[in-house]
């Protein structure tokens, strides 16, 4: 070949290079574009050039798979799949039983270093060759170790000297589905249910393995694939069926499938006459129903159960406790190892108590009475998923009772998937908040990871934000929510700068510059979102149903579904007195935090409203009077809000240009609605303070008549 | 650069080529992959190197984007975007008005040739230079003569000495989406619609230039993009600017949007208190919507109207016809160049008439009564989108009104979108029925083209099976159905043979041998389909409601709307008497095809219990009677499917493995339910004929009670 030859056939192959395809987001985090960076791609290509994979179980041979598709994707080269090591760059996967290999290059490791699911990444010398080792006690472990290796190739990290150990700290770490069986989602804001339970089991769906892959990757070891709302029909026979081929697909990915069980099934969907937890006969049919499950998928999770809650039925419908209903079913799965999860979101309009009392007042007199492998799941606060509360006093409280928390990665009152909240902050807030229960030091997180009472069953599970949007979530950065309730769930000891900067650069880009102001987006959104929402410690002030715009005037209904239920506006002031002089919901926090949250000079200010009822002209910190620091936060809110887009706007060029123009389109319309909820509650909290904005404050663009009067129809999420 | 280094690099871009992505259906047939045959690249590459378009509206900037990106894609390399013509291979693209070049290429053409939608596509050579030259008298022609030479480079046509004229032979070729505003789809089965309505004007999702794209690549150019079951909350100020916003997405594609009208609009959505078509305010009022509705979209198509049909409201609800009704939104739109199209799908289970004759007996008294800008829109066959039915007795019967035909793409009655039935051949059937309404050879063709009674006003309606599924229309032989409503709208001529092979080389594969075997499976299913279902002129005997499985059985309910209606089984025979001693609506269709259809000795097999109740040991012929000759035909269409399945197997590796898999599955479903479908109407009729099933027939796998007692929760389709 000559030189002229040589160089036309450089020239023909350089064209025959397509452009990148634009990111439509479906590949989420695990894009396995080929790296970018010249010095990085040529360590990677040496330090990673095989995969040996010892085993052949199906979780093995998805991490092998999966390792090969990884490392083949970033590299740019075709990976060798090895039975031996006869050069340097391979990467060793096993665990330390199937394979003397490994057990030999890590000699000195004691028992449960890793458990089943976590694992050890090593650089070695093996036989004067340098090679990588991901090894674990377990298959999953392998697995999980074999997602952190590409996570770490994925963000451009030196592979010099590997020495990574990591273990989870939550046992059950769950993804929550409020998907109905006719595939509406229940505050679903990203399409509909990717399960198709019509085409199932026959038609197995790409998406499938697919959504185990990208849940795998950030540990997600189980979800409850049906609505809490639940529906006793997917516990007959042909709709298990389709469950058991769900489950299929996911087993190798090391995730578990669980249901929600409806309370009255026996009756609904068995024929008897009484759900009764303490009849005979519902207790059989429940356990040969659970007996039929596991028949049919041997590794089931086990039931996530909402009951007596907003119309669900359950124990009390027939004078039992929840620890009757609990434990009928944990009796019912404990044979196979499944487990119970009993939702403590519990509330009675007909119950003249602070709505955000309720879940304590039935709840801990029943510590101590639930089966062993019955946990109890409590949300993040004690209302319902509001941009800011405080932790639910449950934490603690319950010590003889693993709780595992339950947070909402769906935005249901949060913009749904139209606003960019990152969400692992408010996450962050609520594991990291003392409950002081034994004492000083005692964070949620210790109550979640099971360390504050020595329980080792211990869960977390988020509500999924997933649906059939190409892009899984809505919007882009909903993405980043779902990884971080993954990556929260492994170690809740992160931080929300760790995760935000993990998923930037998987996601979007490794420019310094771009990750630097994309992180500080995000890092600033929740806070955003708080202000054009609720800011102040107010909270349930949305549109009525939907939750989705402004809606403070809410007073028809249900009085725990209305608004001034909670912001208790009048010409005197504003917010919820849950003092020792109120509802006494303080109370319900241990020593010190019950004073501190009752006394206005050591309340946070963030929390003021939801425990104080002040007079409008109440003096913040800051100097200014409650009415003004309103009007200043709401304004805030909104101005950081254009922010986002204006910030957003100098990244043209700089990423990909079909994320640029998604997320454009979506802080577009964030900055409008922030704005629509400044407006519309000013001027409705107006007409109590009476007071004028305060300078440099605009007035609303229209009238509370106009902002009262929008209809809208069909908002998402049912 | 020696040769040993250009050869290293040669292999490092062989090594960095990713290999190509499964194919997730979404691109359709607009694939535009790299050539796999080389000779064919090379002519291309000589052929196509550059394009010119002369001339910069949306449409034909659009033009020029398919045609870089097009054949870019397929040719793999940059195509030069020029202004000159310097070199040979250039694609040169404009009207004859815009472009004094392209007029002094084509010199000799008549006015009138192409017309605003037609095309020529030639090989000239213009100063010693071979180039192509795509002209048209209208920019949306240019935009389709593009399509057409993707079209050719795609399926590897030969390229030497192109000589195209091409014009459409019917004015209005356009979708009807039957997509309600909650995004669900009546008669959808690929998901859920398309159009977020939740997001618009706002957001614009991608999928919505994709859609126009691929509409506009086969020649559709309008889209009716709400339910025909109507709401009339689209017809209000926020909609109809989401409504803009989609039609701002597709001008550049020459797409026009049309909306229904809900009859009752100008009381639910105007506040008077009638919708009285000669009533001044409602003339007044819709005359002020079609006003605003310009306004905000100066292309605006028109309306189609779905009246006093199935609960929806019109004029007869105030004792006007349907031509009063017709004719005062005629006025409205009127002004602004709009047409109506308006239903002749109308029933009425009170009027003790024949449901098959009842379309006729309204309509065509109005014949000659309606606007000029009117056009009534007419189902193919007289009941409903049935697997075989005779085509509309309509057709030909109104000579002084426009009437287009409505197909239906979406598989209501064919197996939903589980079932591959290519439809072209259903579509053929029709279009090449004669009707005899001017002597021999009066096809509904030649209706529906307006050349049998010299109209210019023509239409083709096709109810769209496209939703958010990724490959648009859930199967990927869906794709096909869509694809062939085009082509037959531009040109009812063409076969469907042509079409499948078409489809088949832009989608699947060039391999002649796989070409043949899938054209043949496609060229059979509908008759596979007709044979597990409805042969020998069976009809509508599907389960109530959803109209997926088998329900010979459903006897209660509105009577029209049961299967007993129409099959008339008893133990004397089976069928609909259709006859002159019967209903007599063989006599709605002219001489002699009346006389035909109500000869026994005449009338098609494949109609025979359309128009006739016959006796079980009436002698077909076959020779067989007619029970066993039903027997064969459901056993023939059965294990027809049964053959699909076992074919697609022999394409394991000759094919995308993401195609053969997704179709695997579904051909499997396929080949399930024909035997259901098989079993339980041969275990119905049985009951009836009480013969036994003859030799080499399989007895069904079990009882007519099992199949009555399927019960079947959310099925698609709402």
């Amino acid at each position: 070949m000559s030189v002229r030859g040589a160089t036309a056939i450089i020239l023909w192959l350089l064209g025959s290079l397509m452009p990148a395809r634009a990111d439509d987001g479906y590949r989420l985090w695990l894009k396995y574009d080929q790296i970018s960076d010249r010095a990085y791609l040529k360590e990677c290509v040496k330090t990673l050039n095989s995969v040996m994979v010892t085993g052949d179980s199906p979780v093995l041979m998805a991490a092998r798979e999966e390792l090969l598709t990884g490392l083949g994707g970033m590299t740019g080269r075709k990976i060798s799949d090895v039975k031996n090591i006869t050069r340097g760059g391979v990467v060793v996967a096993g665990t330390f039983k199937s394979s003397p290999l490994i057990a030999s290059l890590l000699p000195d490791l004691q028992t449960g270093t890793t458990g089943e699911e976590g694992y050890l990444i090593k650089t070695v010398t093996h036989k004067g060759k340098r090679i990588i080792v991901i090894a674990s006690e377990g298959d999953k472990g392998v697995l999980y170790g074999a997602f952190h290796l590409l996570r770490l190739v994925s963000m451009g990290v030196s592979l010099k000297d590997l020495s990574v150990t990591e273990k989870p700290a939550v046992a059950l770490r769950l993804l929550n589905h409020w998907d109905n069986l006719n595939r509406t989602v229940e505050r679903g804001y990203a399409g509909f249910s990717i399960w198709n339970w019509h085409l199932l089991p026959d038609y197995i769906s790409p998406l499938y393995k697919d959504y185990a892959r990208a849940n795998a990757s950030i540990g997600i070891n189980g979800a409850v694939i049906t609505n809490v709302n639940a529906n006793a029909l997917v516990l007959t026979e042909p709709y298990l069926r389709k469950v058991a081929a769900i489950a299929d697909v996911m087993r190798p990915y090391g995730i578990k499938i669980y249901l929600t069980a409806r309370f009255s099934a026996p009756a609904e969907a068995g024929g008897l006459s009484t759900a009764d937890p303490l009849d005979p006969d519902v207790i059989r049919w429940w356990s040969d129903k659970v007996a039929e499950i596991y028949s049919l998928i041997p590794d089931f999770g086990g039931f996530l159960v909402k009951a007596n809650s907003e119309g669900q039925p359950g124990p009390q419908n027939y004078g039992r406790t929840h620890a009757d209903g609990a434990n009928m079913l944990a009796d019912a799965v404990a044979p196979f190892g499944g487990v119970v999860m009993w939702r403590a979101f519990v509330y009675d309009n007909n119950v003249p108590v602070d709505r955000a009392m309720q879940a304590c007042n039935e709840f801990i007199p029943l510590d101590g009475l639930f089966r062993k492998n019955v946990l109890v799941q409590v949300k993040n606060g004690p209302v319902d998923f509001q941009p800011r509360e405080p932790f639910h006093p449950l934490f603690g409280s319950m010590p003889s009772t693993p709780l595992m928390t339950e947070f909402q990665i769906t935005q249901e009152y949060l913009g749904c998937a139209t606003h960019l909240v990152f969400l692992a902050p408010l996450f962050e807030e609520c594991l990291q908040s003392d409950t002081y229960a034994r004492g000083e030091g005692s964070t949620v997180a210790d109550v979640i990871d099971g360390s504050l009472y020595g329980q080792s069953l211990t869960g977390m599970a988020g509500v999924a934000n997933i649906g059939t949007e190409r892009n899984w979530t809505g919007h882009l950065f909903g993405q980043a929510n779902w990884y971080a309730f993954g990556r929260l769930a492994w170690q809740p000891a992160l931080t929300s700068a760790e995760i935000a900067d993990e998923w930037i650069r998987m996601t979007i880009s490794h420019d310094p510059g771009v990750v630097e102001g994309i992180s500080r987006m995000m890092l600033s959104s929740r806070e955003t979102a708080v202000n054009y929402m609720t800011p102040l410690g107010l909270h349930h002030i949305m549109a009525q149903g939907h939750h989705w715009g402004p809606g403070p005037w809410v007073d028809q209904g249900r009085a725990d579904w209305t608004s001034v239920y909670y912001h208790r506006a009048d010409t005197a002031g504003i917010g919820f007195d849950r003092t020792v002089t109120g509802s006494n919901a303080v109370s319900q926090y241990f020593p010190p935090l019950n004073d501190i949250y009752n006394d206005l000079t050591t309340c946070p200010e963030n929390l003021l409203l939801w425990f104080h009822h002040l007079p409008w002209d109440y003096r913040m910190s800051s100097g200014r009077t409650l009415w003004d620091e309103l009007c200043y936060r709401y304004n805030e809110g909104a101005l950081q809000a254009e922010g986002y887009k204006a910030y957003w706007e100098t990244l043209e060029g700089k990423i990909d240009p079909e994320q640029y123009v998604h997320v454009l389109q979506l802080l577009k319309i964030q900055s409008k609605e922030a704005h629509w909820w400044r407006d519309a509650c000013l001027a409705y909290f107006q007409t109590f303070s009476r007071r004028p904005f305060p300078s440099g404050i605009g007035k609303p663009d229209s009238t509370l008549e106009y902002y009262r009067g929008l209809k809208f129809y069909y908002v998402p999420g049912i």
